[in-house]
């Protein structure tokens, strides 16, 4: 297929202008319906509520008591008593109960002195309407209850029931219709083959649209056929009174969705200066929106926030919540394109009184970075992005007060850092040891977990945080001894057992970056058995993670990795155990007293955490939790 | 019925004492299920969820373009251009589509130059995984995707779908009946009689466990009969994890509720110090939770949130939300029981950069207190509650930035403020004209309405600005001149006409209190006529609301009294036209350029507030918007 055949000419609009430009088109179709009062909790008022019934709606006893006449009582005291005879000069009445003319007053029960034959004796006056709730004295009819655009309330729907209101008029809900494009998506997610990728954006815009006061309509994944998709949306948006259509709306060779749009309706705009989210439609069907959504999960769902959020909202009376701003340093630069607005998922941490924000790794297609990022940062068009230490404005995506309670953890990634953070509140963010080192001494985490090995003394950790921290007081919380080994295919078809055997003819490795903490370890093995590293095929192929050499070794670039035993794990490949390294917890000697890293010490000492850590395998924990002052 | 007969006995416990005393006996029954992943929106992870399948699940395209072999593409630049033929050198691949060895590198469809016969030429080199999403990118098998105690939000869903999870372990919601009690309640919202009442908490009940994440089940009023309440009571505790019964918790006749406690189950708590709450009942019936609630619908809302909604969280899993909480300056004395803790419903406002919290009257029957408020303030017990102008903790119902938005006003009441409001953010405080300016002097509100007639010259308002703020720039903004008339039974069957028609034989008339507009109005009509105020019947009787005295005349206490409009359609009596009366906004000349006074002005001027003024009637607003600066 021909370039010309594609769609790569697309627009770079500014969110501002694109926004503007679209929805003074299209807000036109904003709907009204009446509910029962008893289904209304959620809906959004269309227009106020003013009261048809006062209430109370008659005069009532506030007390439970007698129910006495105020002229009665006058100068009644303890000296002067009255006793009062049962149905001529009181009743019996309860809280709520109606009060009868010619009474006009309640006594409380406890003030009644019970004597004979129906006989009682009040020792103190009683003024008129005493302990009596009058008409209206909660609501007035003619009064307003709720205004409009009020987001119905529990409390509110026992107030219109008290003022009589049986229907309240509510804006309609908008039926949204989520169109998955692309011969590779399959809608069912337990059987997908290589190729094939679940439908799990119109997940996401399902619970999005649910959440934002639509109703979603799923349909099923469209392959890429211009006029079954044409059909397809044509169906859709007779149905709905929004539409997406997810992905094709890039360059792609399949890419029909702009095409489409062009010819049964019009492309408002197609291309938006918004990183990631640049190749989004925006268009016209049957005086509809119909949003081209991009295919990649980050993209789709800041696109969907982005503008179809703002469309929700609008059809639904919804004023868009004011966004919490706080000011944060951000602890890496971020390089940005000149040309767009780019929006970067970020950890929030505080430490040493400063809101820390860590760019999360990963683009457009890590799910993982929306589901860890505690907010974003948006870095404006015409900017060439941020230097680390700068101070930038981040949306927080968590409330302050629980990113404040947060232990900030950057260093080495193991598993056992998943099944703490789900013990205690704790953010890890995975940058090697060696990164986080130099994370903790710009002051941007509590600790850092580390297994730096010492290749003259054969000792982790301590050697080097003396020699990066001379002059600071540390402390180094014993973590886990953890099994590194050599991962290899199924069924290890190389009979690889120990270092030796990488230097075997029929033998590719695939190795770890220099200033690892896994390369450090290789290189010390290799010295004390001197094997001269140049007789290993591969040893120069250098990857950043335990999963790429991996997934090197999954996919038959290479034979052999050192790693952990969780990264063979997860691509079902085989381990053979080597060593025992140790992955410690550095942190700074006055965080100590930190309630954070007390409790942080609490969990990885307590039973509950060890059992767990003993159902992972491959960890030794004898002495986990003890603190070495350095 | 007897005083022995009755529950007079109950007990002041502490609320937290309470709490602990009852929840560490009812924690036992938490539970869990799974659902599908695809249901699994808004539930909460009973424990942590792990990744089963890394995703991407292959190494995919991560852009359109074309599949090529890296090797081939060292040292390709634009002087040393690669020609690549289709098939053999090089494939079209879309964003997604597996990647084939040999083949390990993308270069996008931008950098394609298409010459003839499906050759291509390439201008700059590619590495290898150039452009791929490796396997794991995104989730890699075993890592956790969500932690437990995690409400699952939709980017969730997609992250659990793309980690192959199809079925989540999530807290079990628990099923919660409401059983209201008391023959005067009734379900059904539009036939209520005198003396009954309609059963709207069970309703606010209902969509409160909704909100909080359980299964609501209302049950029929049960009316006030020991042997059937017992029966139902019964049936309910079978048929659901917590049981509420609303109301027959206090010391009323046919307070029965805690009697069948005893008889079925245990009463652990019953009396709690807390003000509106006391009666509350806190019980165990077959090993589960029964709470009785008391009745009004103030009380009834605080106590679900004080005991019910900490029970539902832990039965889900749920952490309670951090209270936001500010410090505010209370702007009256509150008067609170040294024996109990106190709740207090607060409007809240910042005026001159202080946040002012403003009591909102009414007692535990005011549901439009809470409705209306916008914080609660506790006054702890063994005080005896807080001065005016003392700075008190006050825990928000709104976010703050909301409440800045607000413009405060206090002082006389109109219909009319509630059509303002409706159209822009206005909280309205009601303490009469002479509150309103004394309000404005202590610097708690941003305008005061007020109609306070100069019985020397006739004019309105501006006089009374003049004394009370002799040294101080203040403004006037126009608002209506509202008829004001003499409220009289359905058919005016006296035929009441004019101010002479108060003297005669057969009326006996109602009056307001003194420093009310509406009694200056009075008094300075009767002198005009030269009417001596003895000569009416009833003069003395004095009443502090418009409603009061409309009241007073529908109930048969009085045949006519001096009041709006509004207050006699409220209660559906006719109104006899006297005279107009000048309603006005006082405000500081300082606040002028404030932009919520700009916005409040532009709103009483726009035309969709004077066409809503006309649909009321009884208004003339020649001037309205008009700036005095006095």
């Amino acid at each position: 297929m021909k370039k010309e055949e594609r769609n790569v000419y697309i627009d770079n609009i500014d969110v501002g202008k694109a926004k503007e430009l679209y929805f003074k088109k299209i807000y036109r179709n904003i709907d009204w319906e009446e509910v029962d009062t008893v289904d209304a909790l959620g809906r959004i008022t269309y227009e106020a509520v003013y009261a048809k019934k006062s209430s109370p709606h008659y005069n009532a006893a506030a007390m439970d008591g007698i129910l006495v006449k105020s002229k009665d009582m006058v100068g009644v005291t303890e000296s002067t008593p009255k006793i009062l005879e049962e149905g001529k000069d009181y009743k019996y009445i309860n809280t709520g109960n109606p009060i009868e003319p010619p009474f006009d007053a309640v006594i409380m029960i406890e003030e009644v002195i019970n004597l004979d034959d129906g006989k009682i004796k009040i020792i103190k006056s009683a003024y008129p309407w005493q302990h009596i709730r009058p008409i209206g004295e909660d609501i007035v009819a003619t009064e307003m209850i709720i205004p409009s655009k009020h987001k119905i309330r529990p409390i509110d729907l026992g107030a219109l029931v008290c003022g009589g209101i049986e229907k309240v008029r509510v804006y309609k809900k908008p039926n949204i219709g989520i169109v998955p494009t692309g011969s590779e998506i399959v809608e069912d997610i337990n059987t997908v083959d290589v190729g094939k990728i679940s439908d799990s954006n119109s997940l996401v815009f399902e619970g999005l649209i649910k959440e934002y006061g639509g109703v979603p309509k799923r349909y099923r994944p469209v392959k890429d056929d211009y006029d079954i998709l044409k059909r397809e949306i044509l169906k859709c948006s007779e149905e709905n009174d929004i539409i997406l259509i997810n992905a094709g709306s890039s360059a792609g060779t399949k890419d029909f969705t702009v095409k489409i749009i062009k010819e049964i309706g019009e492309v408002v705009v197609h291309g938006i200066a918004l990183k990631p989210g640049k190749p989004t439609i925006l268009g016209i069907i049957n005086n509809k929106p119909i949003i081209g959504i991009p295919g990649y999960p980050v993209s789709s769902y800041l696109v969907f926030e982005t503008f179809v959020k703002p469309i929700i909202y609008k059809y639904t009376g919804q004023e868009e919540e004011k966004e919490e701003i706080e000011q944060a340093i951000i602890s890496k630069r971020i390089v940005s394109s000149f040309k767009n607005k780019e929006l970067v998922r970020v950890n929030l941490g505080v430490v040493k009184d400063r809101l820390i924000a860590t760019p999360l790794t990963g683009g457009a297609g890590v799910t993982m970075s929306l589901v860890k990022a505690d907010g974003i940062v948006t870095i404006p068009r015409n900017t060439e992005g941020v230097e680390g230490g700068e101070t930038v404005d981040v949306k927080l995506l968590k409330p302050i007060s629980k990113i404040k309670d947060t232990l900030v953890s950057i260093g080495s990634h193991d598993l056992i850092m998943d099944v703490i953070s789900d013990m205690t509140k704790l953010s890890s963010g995975h940058v090697g040891s060696m990164g986080g080192i130099l994370a903790m001494k710009r002051g941007e985490c509590h600790i850092a977990p580390i297994h730096l090995l010492d290749i003259e003394t054969g000792e982790y950790n301590i050697s080097y945080v003396k020699k990066y921290f001379p002059n600071e007081k540390m402390a180094i919380i014993k973590g886990v001894k953890r099994i590194q080994g050599f991962i290899v295919n199924k069924g290890n078809p190389h009979n690889i057992k120990d270092f030796n055997d990488l230097i075997k003819d029929n033998i590719t490795f695939i190795n770890r970056q220099k200033g690892s903490g896994t390369r450090i370890l290789l290189d010390y093995n290799l010295k004390k058995l001197n094997i001269n590293p140049d007789r290993i095929k591969g040893y120069d192929r250098e990857m950043n993670t335990h999963m790429a050499v991996s997934m090197a070794v999954k996919t038959g670039g290479a034979d052999a990795a050192l790693g952990v035993l969780s990264s063979a794990k997860a691509l079902d490949l085989d381990f053979v155990e080597v060593t025992y390294e140790e992955y410690d917890f550095l942190t700074s000697f006055e965080y100590l007293h930190d309630k954070k890293i007390m409790n942080f010490i609490d969990v990885i000492k307590s039973q509950e955490f060890k059992s767990k850590i003993k159902e992972l395998g491959g960890y030794e924990i004898s002495n986990i939790g003890e603190v070495i002052s350095l």
